[in-house]
């Protein structure tokens, strides 16, 4: 079988990559990564080879390419059906994908006011409109989800919806937006995943500095 | 089995409606509609009933809950197997699954300048920063799938790949966005499915206007 090769942005900064990096490192699929570093002045040609969009996340597999983090875990999980990235009953599954849709369409003013940084120093941030109607939305499906599932992640076991809010659990970390007990649970429990460790490690050895994105 | 109960906002107006509606319909898949028109003023108490987001749309599956439009469409599609609402071959299928999603989270300018809007008399308006690229890169979509598919649909026959890029067409239309061939003649095969056209007609029959959304 073809190797599945996933090629992905600064580990800092990149957080549509982190989402099927980690979903399919912690669910145990086989897969090569190679990083391929933002140029903000004129775009990445590199970008423009490996995806039909000129953006990162894009799975090669043989000569099939498969981009946007979301589609990237949809084909892995089709392919390794056993690997458990998303829910075995089809209602809590249906429940991840809601969740996850939700994160992939919105929470902008979240996302475009706290830029996902890992070396970030934690410090808060005044936060503009829309921000705290994001924060209680996504408090509240952490909340609501690990409830019904007893935890520690969302679903129980780690699951994709977990790695399409891991981002999100960055940003609540180095912006310092909750004191909420259950929200700070859940984010240990994402934050000391061995995954997410090997991605943060990766991510603090990295030289390139984005001005954009230091908040 | 449970009826599905699809809930919908405006027909006229609500493109996140339009996509799974149009998904379920053109492929044949039995459910009941209610719409559930918006009340910008205060915000519609009866959304927050039906979903845990407060947004159409929503779908009702006995106990069971899905929102998002694609998170929907992905419950019916593992309901209904047989529908075809994905394209059955793999690498197909993860190309509908990688334009839905682009369409899911990205082309906020074309969607912020141009609100869908089925009874819109047709006429251009000035395109702000940002339209043109989205435009641009729907035509090269519609181009690639129909090239690849051989028409008249992005994958041959009609799929939930099309209901996601149904809204774009309505605006592509009412907004005057495009003279390319290939593109009109792919939104003629979407305008004219009968699916569209029951939508379309109870669309120009409902009573409410939304001057937000009147461009």
């Amino acid at each position: 079988m073809n190797k599945l090769v996933l090629y992905v942005g600064n580990k800092n900064y990149s957080s549509w990559s982190l989402r099927p990096w980690l979903a399919l490192q912690a669910c145990g699929i086989p897969f090569e990564d190679v990083v391929i570093p933002f140029d903000f002045a004129a775009g990445n040609p590199k970008l423009k080879a490996v995806s039909p969009t000129g953006r990162v996340p894009a799975l090669h597999h043989g000569d099939i390419r498969v981009w946007e983090s979301l589609a990237i875990i949809e084909y892995a999980a089709e392919l390794y059906p056993e690997a458990g990235l998303w829910p075995k009953d089809p209602e809590e599954r249906s429940r991840a994908r809601s969740y996850s849709m939700e994160m992939l369409s919105g929470f902008r003013a979240l996302r475009n006011a706290c830029p996902m940084n890992i070396r970030r120093k934690k410090a808060g941030v005044p936060l503009q409109e829309g921000v705290a109607a994001d924060i209680d939305r996504i408090e509240t499906i952490w909340r609501e989800a690990v409830a019904r599932s007893g935890g520690p992640f969302l679903f129980g076991d780690f699951s994709a919806a977990d790695a399409m809010f891991a981002p999100v659990v960055v940003r609540f970390e180095v912006y310092d937006l909750t004191r909420n007990p259950t929200s700070l649970e859940y984010m240990d429990a994402v934050k000391t995943h061995p995954a997410f460790r090997t991605w943060q490690e990766a991510a603090l050895a990295e030289p390139w500095i984005v001005p954009e994105d230091e908040v």
